[in-house]
């Protein structure tokens, strides 16, 4: 885990990931399907170059049958193609005091591709897992050090979680080949949790006969209350929306400019274990809220549009917010410190966005 | 001109700027033309929805026959495709101290795409400029405040710079029609100046009289020794070489790690005026130099790219660094000092990177 900084202030080595791991701009909302090169990215170590005429993906361990798949023979398989949205468990971390360092995400950790690929369970059935098997280790080709340990990027899923259908190996995006730095030739999907089980550039899968307890998994993406506490594990994402922000920015604050009349706002709304159900709008910093209107999920794991109309009758200074609600009553909190943990993750701390209406 | 710090740390607004305008990671340069999604990005204010069905250009101001072009009308004229290596004149801004604030970028806002369209002169001609003319107005539909004016990001070119055959107006990118962060549908290329001068989003083209005086023009994009200092335009890129960090990174610090034994080291070298006619290869932060092999351009505006062998005998600490000269025999600094400027522009310092041997 990293260190945690009092600072408002920023260091030269959070900027850099900054740089290297792009934001969706918020403005971005407006498409149901993010463009490429908008959709958000989080690129622990190098992109790696693998080449898709030589590509294999072994697949091994406590298995009967194993296997080496090239790129053809899963481009052979049945092709699913879905909407899925995407969040980093990270997205809003530079908003917790104190703050852990890393990515500093604001909002824009986000993105919602149209992803192609064959389901994995198939693939894991044809190889024949043993029932010794307990966990599916999902190994990408990206390499480097974090926190002093070198290691290939790696995440494991329960077996059951892993035979999901909606589970998928993708090598499109967008109706194109997977981009370089969204992980080609061969990724994986996990539809509902946060963007650190979706593998890239995947190496190998390997099934375990036992709990996988490798550095991304058992010390990285856990909700600590403290750096003693051991934690438990970041998984599905939670109940998110964000409204593309009114009027006109100014370059460097993002403080947004408009003239009194009616706005019509509109964003998108997400989360992972339940549908969203409800989604609001505040124009006074979340003291009084109203329902906005919310359309059609894309999908089981795609995002919804919403809107609302804003009267924004008076000049002055106005800070507008969005919450949204899922079917299990899940909602967002108003205050970042409801959200503080120690690694900065899974906070889901409602949108604010500051307009001056002249 | 934005205010400057003497911190070494980073504001909230610097981060989301970052956020936003998304680098090229350095890897990248293995690619001759930049992936979609990896070029840099530098976005004054949102990206603009321009819908290309019912898009229109006008081309207007002192001229004989004003023109109204659809999209449709300027790729029925002849085209050209370019490789154009493109660089923001901010780049390397966070290595100068103090720092202007504003896009805090590092080595990284580069990219080389190839850009489809159709130049840009003989729709001047067709429009008949008159003998008053002076200046061409380039306006985007991307419009925001800066310093406290509200604007159209705008800005010109002189009368014999926007007739000069390699500017164009593009409407693809990689072979793809162009992206909405680059500047859909349509937008300017000026190959040989820094990122600034190619306006995306085209809203229209005016022929001035006059100087264009627009604050893009005359206040911002200017090398200045101080505030007060009224400074001379940021026009050409000059030389400047990158090379792809070797070894795998650390995740924080991007510190290189690598084992003993021969290291190819390759990236790439462009300049703006003036061809790249060597790179040289240091291990030893500057101190002593080898010449690089360089390969050849691509095209009269795309980048070069160029290799060494580094023998990393020993294990230790190493500073790499790459120089590039062109023709007309300018350089780069070794000291950040001697880039130094008011606003942060035209630092083409040379790059250094960590290495840990072990």
């Amino acid at each position: 885990m990293s260190d945690i900084t009092r600072s408002q202030d920023f260091t030269r080595e959070e900027v850099g990931l900054a740089l290297r791991n792009h934001g969706m701009h918020l403005e971005g909302l407006r498409y149901p399907v993010t463009p490429i090169g908008m959709h958000y990215l989080l690129i622990h170590f190098d992109i790696p170059f693998v080449d898709p005429t030589t590509y294999e993906l072994p697949v091994e361990g406590s298995v009967r049958s194993p296997l080496r798949l090239t790129l053809d023979e899963i481009k052979a398989r049945p092709a699913v193609t879905a909407q899925v949205m995407m969040e980093c468990s990270g997205n809003g971390r530079a908003s917790l005091h104190p703050r852990a360092i890393s990515a500093p995400w604001q909002d824009e950790a986000v993105g919602c591709a149209e992803w192609t690929g064959t389901p994995l369970g198939p693939i894991l059935e044809e190889a024949g897992m043993l029932d010794e098997a307990v966990e599916i280790v999902f190994t990408g080709h990206d390499r480097g050090v974090d926190d002093g340990v070198e290691h290939y990027y790696e995440r494991s899923l329960s077996v059951e979680e892993a035979l999901r259908e909606e589970m998928l190996l993708a090598y499109g995006m967008n109706g194109q080949p997977l981009p370089p730095q969204h992980g080609a030739p061969l990724r994986l999907i996990v539809p509902d949790w946060y963007g650190m089980a979706s593998v890239k550039w995947l190496k190998r899968i390997i099934v375990l006969n036992e709990p996988f307890d490798g550095i991304q998994q058992t010390a990285k993406y856990q909700y600590k209350s403290s750096k003693e506490d051991p934690g438990t594990p970041i998984t599905h994402k939670t109940p998110h929306a964000l409204m593309i922000p009114p009027g006109v920015p100014d370059y460097l604050s993002r403080t947004r400019h408009l003239k009194p009349g009616r706005v019509s706002i509109q964003g998108r709304a997400w989360s992972g274990r339940s549908p969203i159900e409800r989604v609001e709008f505040s124009s006074d910093g979340g003291l009084t809220w109203e329902d906005a209107s919310l359309g059609e999920q894309a999908g089981r794991y795609g995002w919804a549009g919403w809107s609302c109309e804003w009267e924004a009758r008076e000049p002055g200074e106005y800070e507008l917010c969005v919450r949204a609600t899922d079917a299990a009553g899940n909602t967002q909190p108003l205050a970042p410190e409801e959200s503080w943990n120690y690694g900065g993750y899974q906070n889901n701390t409602v949108q604010r966005v500051c307009v001056i209406v002249e």
